[in-house]
């Protein structure tokens, strides 16, 4: 449809779907990769014929303008997106390598500022940054810095989730309220003032994922919704498994001043990325007691059922409307937000 | 020395060296990164007890320009060099990550045609890519396209190569032709023309690796001489393991056009980047057996045995000049010659 790279290829939605289905799959086409997880889940063979460790294997670039944000910049960013892709298969985040993208004249002071926070992100998640690169381009061909970290992690023997495992009668459960890292970017971006700072909800999973997989292993598949928001998970998520996805939006938590920004800015907070919250479906009669236990966790304290696994339009999540009626819930389509992460 | 990042960071000498040591190494901290080896050597606990397998983990993102140059382009290095990072540490390559950073307006035949050069040679060095990530950068705040390549490998039980271990009487192994990546690039790039074309000699050293331990398990480190060339390799190396190098200038295998352009340009081949060639330290005794060896393999036809690890000036390479007298060869100080990988 198109011939050029165009921003919308980078949303997280629709265009960034279909450049990965009709370009990066059928050329790399293996099955790990077709899977689309949020990160491979791998075996190495050994020499001895005992049973190997399952490691996961996740990627991801971060490119978010400004460099520093309410809540966070560049380098927590990229440990944390990465850890949280790792944390989301059931993976314990181990070691991360982080890829340095500079331009001529980004002041040392920056830099020195984001590996800080680097690795003072990387202490509370519990991870080792055990390799890197550093590359420069020319003043022009880049901006500042780019960040690309790549995450090893270990995946307990019998566990094994996975976005094809939801099931018709499955429930849905959000972490906390959605949308707060996109609107902080945004009003930072656009100068939108607000009666207190809003702030990126950025952070570490992994410590939420160990509780909620302790008390309820029964958790089928976990996401965590970032570019593309809520919509562009639980859409790869009702594909994947060839079900339907209920979304019910009175019970989907989002803040008061993310909600008045999304208004203004005639937006849909399913839409709008996070960066410290996580999707889990679960069997029913597991739900309610998964919610109270993340309710115990702070990043889990505004944790809400939000909606059921249903067998009807498979493929497809809806929204049945606070003012009452159903829509479809599609793929972003075009480009809500440049660089949010 | 600066405040702001200058492209003589990203030359792999003297500027890389001091950024890495200063800057990343001291906010980073661990003693994985701080043997900065060309991969790092990672076990993963068991849950049972039993001896997991050993890891080698690595990271390059490529920045090179042109995208396409004689015999290779962007996706092919950017599997190549993380591949050969990987194999230089006695690991067998298994699986890669791509992260892809595009800039919006890249004609998508351009894009089609790097992903199709990057599965041909995650075909030809026998890994799989298992995980990837795509970000657009507005069109003047990138160049077209970059690529994050992360790699893991297997370690074969017993084996353990490292920059650490070069002993005096050991002889240093170049495994052919020094400068060829280096100087295809600046020939596209400048428009110098030679009788035949100059190609990169950008290539997958795993299989040569695996001929060279098979025949010679006594090898004790390996580089691949990329930015910053011979002299960036062998400066690491004896900085690394304590000891003085001392090269043979008569040895040193120059192509006849890399030669001519080198002096041209008023270049020296030692500085200049390559990207499928190998530097080994092997002990004396086993010295012509390797070289013959590696005269067997394609990638290894033009081996030669280019000087020795010595007691004297530890941390320092020299060279025996083909017109006598002995010179020190530091490490590159400024930049030679931007975005070559
Ligand atoms: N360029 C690419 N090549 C191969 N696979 C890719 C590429 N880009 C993405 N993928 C794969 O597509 C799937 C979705 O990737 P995506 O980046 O949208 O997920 P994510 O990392 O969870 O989201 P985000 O990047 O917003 O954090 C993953 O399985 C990923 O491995
Ligand atoms: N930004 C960084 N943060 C942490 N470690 C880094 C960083 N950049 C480089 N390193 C480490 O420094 C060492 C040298 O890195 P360098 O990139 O020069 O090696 P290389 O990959 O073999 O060379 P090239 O990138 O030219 O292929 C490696 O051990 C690497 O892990
Ligand atoms: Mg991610
Ligand atoms: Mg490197
Ligand atoms: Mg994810
Ligand atoms: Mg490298
Ligand atoms: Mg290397
Ligand atoms: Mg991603």
């Amino acid at each position: 449809r198109y011939d050029q790279i165009v921003l919308g290829h980078g949303g997280g939605g629709l265009l960034t779907n279909e450049l990965i289905q009709r370009l990066f799959v059928p050329a790399f086409r293996n099955d790990v990769l077709e899977a689309l997880e949020d990160q491979a889940t791998l075996r190495f063979g050994t020499d001895n014929g005992v049973k190997a460790p399952r490691i996961a294997f996740t990627t991801d670039a971060f490119v978010v303008r400004p460099l520093f944000f309410p809540g966070g910049d560049i380098g927590k960013l990229a440990v944390h997106g990465t850890v949280n892709d790792l944390a989301v298969g059931g993976a314990r985040p181990l070691f991360l390598s982080a890829a340095f993208i500079l331009e001529e004249g980004l002041p040392l002071a920056d830099l020195k500022r984001i590996v800080a926070s680097m690795r003072s992100a990387c202490d509370e998640a519990g991870v080792t940054l055990v390799t890197g690169d550093t590359k420069v381009v020319d003043r022009g061909k880049g901006d500042k810095v780019f960040i690309t970290t790549s995450g090893l992690g270990l995946v307990p023997e019998g566990r094994s989730l996975s976005i094809r495992s939801a099931r018709p009668g499955d429930c849905l459960v959000v972490s906390g309220t959605i949308g707060d890292h996109g609107i902080a970017i945004m009003s930072v971006r656009e100068g939108i003032e607000f009666e207190t700072v809003l702030e990126s909800d950025t952070a570490p999973l992994t410590d939420l994922v160990r509780v909620m997989l302790d008390a309820c292993p029964s958790i089928r598949a976990m996401r965590d919704p970032t570019r593309g928001g809520v919509s562009s998970a639980l859409n790869e998520l009702a594909e994947a498994s060839g079900v339907g996805v209920r979304l019910d939006e009175a019970a989907i938590p989002v803040g008061a001043e993310v909600r008045g920004a999304c208004e203004m800015l005639g937006l849909d907070p399913l839409y709008v990325a996070n960066e410290g919250k996580l999707i889990a479906v679960v069997p029913a009669e597991d739900a309610e007691r998964l919610v109270a236990v993340m309710r115990t966790h702070p990043l889990g304290r505004n944790a809400a059922l939000i909606g059921q696994v249903v067998a009807e339009h498979p493929g497809m999540v809806t929204l049945r409307s606070i003012v009452g009626g159903e829509r479809v819930v599609t793929l972003l389509s075009g480009e809500q937000l440049p660089r949010i992460c």
